[in-house]
């Protein structure tokens, strides 16, 4: 068998590495890896949606008699997984700022609690995103198929429980949790945006929403729109502004088609209609329906 | 350790699921979870894709003298599974109308045995398509590597397979099969749309294809093309009208470039080029070419 | 329980691959399946992507003790893995004209020693991917949060090993790598494209980089990007032409907004800015803006 | 590649199963495997044993709060498990004299019934056997480690799960949970057996206790221990009898040193000890103490 | 965290490894390990159980329809992985006296060819092993159920096909097999141990059965019978003698009861009946019966 | 489906469980299982094996290139869930006398540290075994198929892993390891027996060794040799005494036989050689031969 010098390599792997600590002003702390896992959380949102839907997302042969059972389990587990986790992300984010450890404990522990106070009211948000989807397509059969089926409401259970990690100051969580949905479904949704009942996005691949984005209720959104930000403003030291609102305000009952950019911190009022492949910078009114028919005279899309 | 209350929770959960079961005039059925399984069609699918392609898609080491007795034992086993699932579709069908466990027994085995007997017929088809990838890509080595590699060969395999399903009145397990590809691949084509041979699609992601799409022979699309309806047409009645000849129809050789858009029930005449994010909404004529050079002098674009 | 006449598609089944293999003009070798494998491909990448990063994307309990332990032993096993996967591409390669073994082993054995010296090469360069990403958004919060949950970077870790592969005369393994980046983040790199240091790709779903771009350093670019080639030239015998340098060249620092289309062996000269949506097939000047605006006034898009 | 005839083979091996099947006068039918499996049972004893004892033999990471959920929810999958195997058992009992799948299927759930009742009265039953053992072992440093290493723990666990069975007509069912104990611990003890509370059986290997022997409260029994039958009685029809009391009658407080052999219905007496390797084919009086020291001066071994 | 001083102790270990060599005059191969593999094993002798008794030891959803696929496809799994191992063997027993490659898999194909064409006769004299088990025990219900749960049955499945394998030149892998049944049985048959139809071991734990001892037909064994060797001949050169028949010969219809010795070459006669803890080293008459009780007057044990 | 009343099973079974709480006087502390894990010590004792003999019990595809990454990486990851298991057996042994979390820790560091610093004498005395079966079995045809096969070095192996767990405070998970072992091979030896170099146990299903005996160099045992207590002293409080001298004590160079049983704390002198199924409670003078044939004229059994 053929050798590959596996031990020099090492050696300038080790090298680079250490270039890298270097640049990153890392101390060499003598410890382990203490970070989140994606691993892991795979596991707790597999667990989540389980709890949150027994009969449908749960194991194929439950039954009505030990439901409850299986939500107590699994939903435990889930926790104490989550718990692990949040004290990895906080104990990492105290790194330049080192907090006492029973300090992160308590935090990651409220976190948790106030996480999952907050699952009945998640399942409702999602009743209602489930019913719109159904009541959107003409093509859905039933709710139990769009629920299994539609990608957009696999974005929207991962949306709604990394929203309230990021709200619980848990960041990296809520983004690992968004990235998973990204993978499977080519949804991108910031955890930080704001999202109303019986959101539905049809298709879903391409789709783009930004962190400071404000959306209604009833609002029905297509496959590749865009609601982003227009410009990222600096400061007068050059930098980069964070957390200002950049992204489009969307109020209730608005249908964005398929393709439609919309930038900047927007308004698109109530029951607005964007056309597919819309490019869209400023206010829309309320009610008014802007299609690429008014530049071109193309009839208004519907994919 | 903390403690979470989850028994509160477990409650409070229970309660939100039932207002959502009384909502949805959900009989309390006593018995358990009836309805099919994301991961049984994965599993289905991987043994219908050994099966159809054994010694690519098949175990690494298998040799041409065994190689009847793998497809046949990776057949039979995926067709049992499969014949379970239908089962569960049908009954789900049936939960407004009860019927018969005989009938529903009848009509599961039935329509196993048509995609059996369908299964030849599909492998010919794909070897058309895998032809076709190869033909139209100057980059494709080897029509395994297309086989092997290529996104839209597998959403073609996975698309053959659910339309054949939705034919045999399983649209639910169809539809199962199709999100499988989508998520793998970013192409979501709904197993209504009727595909003719030696159909090839080229990266693929973000492509949308409709249920009453109609697609000929030798037809080839880049990715972000969408073929979709209009506008939905409502009865009398205000509801959407369902069923309904929608998509487009597109004839043979015609080509399709990255992200156009195709809308209603228009004709793309045979051997017609459609370019680059062009936008269409009515009929072209066969051989003819449409690109936005007609209106911007763009080139035409083959990415 | 139901017959399916297993028996009989089995021998159905085996007549078209048998028509297949003929009009492939395949020898019937008696020996087995000698090709590539994806799913060693999945775990060659998964031990490299730890060899790379230990302490991030390594084992949950890597302890920097044993860090140059879990490398040295990771690496090795994906060595050995990724040698025999080179073998059989070679092998493969040579079906049409034969060459001995001890050929094929010399070259599968030079390829993975010259890939395993690359190494902390490409260590380097994803080091500066990873610094660009997070310079380059707002959001980011850490260069950590960067490696784990961003897809852009996942994509580069792909790519940068894939086009070493490519280079390496292993096209069809760099391939592989590439689609399994594919799937996972809507991104398609192709692994014969060249990209400088300092590359970040944001949101990424439905971006496409063909084979003959060349990318410079410090480029950013957003979702939806092609990067392609305007027409297949063909040759005097009608046949497609392979090899042309028929893409893009990125000069150091542009910046490419969402949507927007590149075509053909166009330079986008240093610096300059391509907004959103924009359909380029012409060169652009150094330091230029190109956006939608010059056409129809809209402002610089930046989602 | 070799090639070995497989075919060749195949048909072989079908003439000799045919062959058995003949001589069995098996009908030939049509059906699948109708019959328990090994690999089902050890997942109902694995989830059984969770149930028990669960902050001992449940998950490493279980809490008191949640313990009453992962109970209910492993015993329901045991259970439901449990159903199907009881199912099977009967059907193939049943294959001489057919049964109606519904009287099948009541005898099935009303023996789970059954058997779920007696769980509680088990569970109180193997207590006193694991405080017989930390009580019987000077060696024994707690409850706990008695009841996660001592292999006579885990062969009594098994029995009396299997002895339930066994009473409740699942004798087959009853064997395989038998079985899996023998396999692991080299304890073989027939389900049959009537065990009283505390027993302890130390070291173990080579323990054999017959289907109709019958044991006391508080008894010990060291490794290589027979309780076995003298000989076959056989029927005027020369076929020997079955179900006649052929085993020995245990008293309570008896204890038996290792590699005692014990045959026919014989009784030792209450609190009588039984020396090692000592061979006893007559009745034990009462208190006592028979040694091979009485044949041949050797002291009272305690191995 | 703790640090271990690991890379300390590995240079220690690699220290005691190059001693071992030493000391055992290896050449330091550059190459891998090349031996075979206790878990290949496992997973062949699964398989060749599969393939001799499909409907019993093969998966559970097996149906009569596609029995031979399955054989024929478990069957070419299970040679082509023994082929591999016989490969490793005979290159590793030709370390003294090296091999040409093609020399080796000549002979390693030849050895599972007959290996394979060998499998319908063992399959036939299983049959009459669970056939002999069931008549011979009172308690056996069915051969299904002596099949599915005799430690006994299974013991003799691997001890016929190990026998095989040692009598094609594979010792090594033929041991390998033996100890896996030890391990599970706690029998320990020597695979060159020749035994004719109809053989049944009961209980069987501490069954000892030496290499050279010859069993005739319908013979039955209770647990902890020793089929051994008096005394180790030496040479003139003071060295062990290999290979002399050493074990007793038992023939036809014999029974041995439990915790019985028989040492050295001598022959239990035709018929003859071996009581329990019997010890014997001389020939015992065809039809005699050898029982303590014509020492001690103890009646013929039966457990 | 049926209902099985799972709910109020839970409730009994709780009721059960608090009744054992209650009676064990546990405190009902409200954090979780805090017990070491049998499957953790698989894992762990897997690992080390792997670390102690890389080319023979490490992975199939190792290189000597790599052995020592191989070694570094298994041993560290070993070592760490050996901390932790640790952890919790100290936790559990202080629970009736609480220790500060900080002594815990450095006892449980400073434990696998010198469990650490003993590995490689115990790789040397192992090879002293391996090479002692070698020898001492004709049948054996080269030292790794001892290592790879012979249940009586699996068995040492375990025993001087457990050994030096046992000597570092350490009893549960000593016997966790020692159980494995007797699981697998019917070996019973306790973890607090001290065992010279060059130990060979041949067979060995039903041989148990107990905590005080001490062996010396050389010494061979077969299968069901008992070395054990001859009777628990009990002190003045009626109470047994723990800790006292009760077993044999077995000078270099003996050779015990099949089923001999040597009972109290009696020593064999060196040399000396015990019959098979001799039961000894005497000391026996060195370089004596102990037999049944002194009693009863059988031969010097060596099965």
């Amino acid at each position: 068998m053929a050798n590959f010098e596996v031990g020099e390599i090492v050696r300038a792997l080790r090298s680079v590495r250490e270039e890298w600590r270097d640049q990153q002003k890392r101390s060499r702390d003598p410890g382990g890896r203490e970070f989140p896992s994606r691993d892991a959380l795979v596991r707790i949102v597999e667990g989540l949606k389980g709890a949150l839907f027994p009969m449908r997302l749960g194991p194929t042969d439950l039954r009505h008699e030990s439901e409850d059972f299986y939500v107590g389990h699994t939903l435990d587990a889930a926790l104490q997984e989550l718990l692990g986790q949040a004290r990895l992300e906080l104990h990492y984010n105290a790194r330049h700022a080192p907090l006492p450890a029973a300090e992160i404990e308590a935090q990651a522990t409220d976190a948790v609690r106030r996480f999952t106070a907050a699952l009945p009211g998640l399942r409702r948000l999602l009743d209602s995103d489930v019913l719109a989807a159904y009541q959107g397509d003409p093509a859905a059969r039933s709710v139990d198929e769009v629920l299994l089926c539609y990608p957009g409401v696999l974005a929207m259970i991962h949306h709604r429980l990394a929203h309230e990690l990021y709200q619980l100051g848990l960041p990296l969580l809520a983004r690992i949790v968004a990235e998973l949905a990204h993978a499977q479904t080519g949804i991108d949704i910031h955890p930080g945006a704001r999202i109303g009942a019986s959101f539905f996005i049809d298709h879903g691949t391409g789709v783009v929403i930004g962190e400071t984005a404000v959306i209604g209720r009833h609002v029905r959104v297509y496959q590749a729109v865009t609601l982003g930000a227009k410009r990222f403003p600096t400061g007068s030291d050059g930098q980069l502004k964070k957390g200002l609102a950049r992204h489009p305000v969307v109020e209730d009952d608005v249908v964005i088609y398929a393709g439609a950019t919309i930038l900047g911190r927007v308004t698109l009022g109530k029951g607005a209609t964007i056309g597919g492949n819309v490019w869209i910078t400023e206010d829309v009114a309320p009610g008014a329906s802007v299609t690429q028919a008014s530049l071109q005279k193309a009839p208004r899309p519907a994919p």
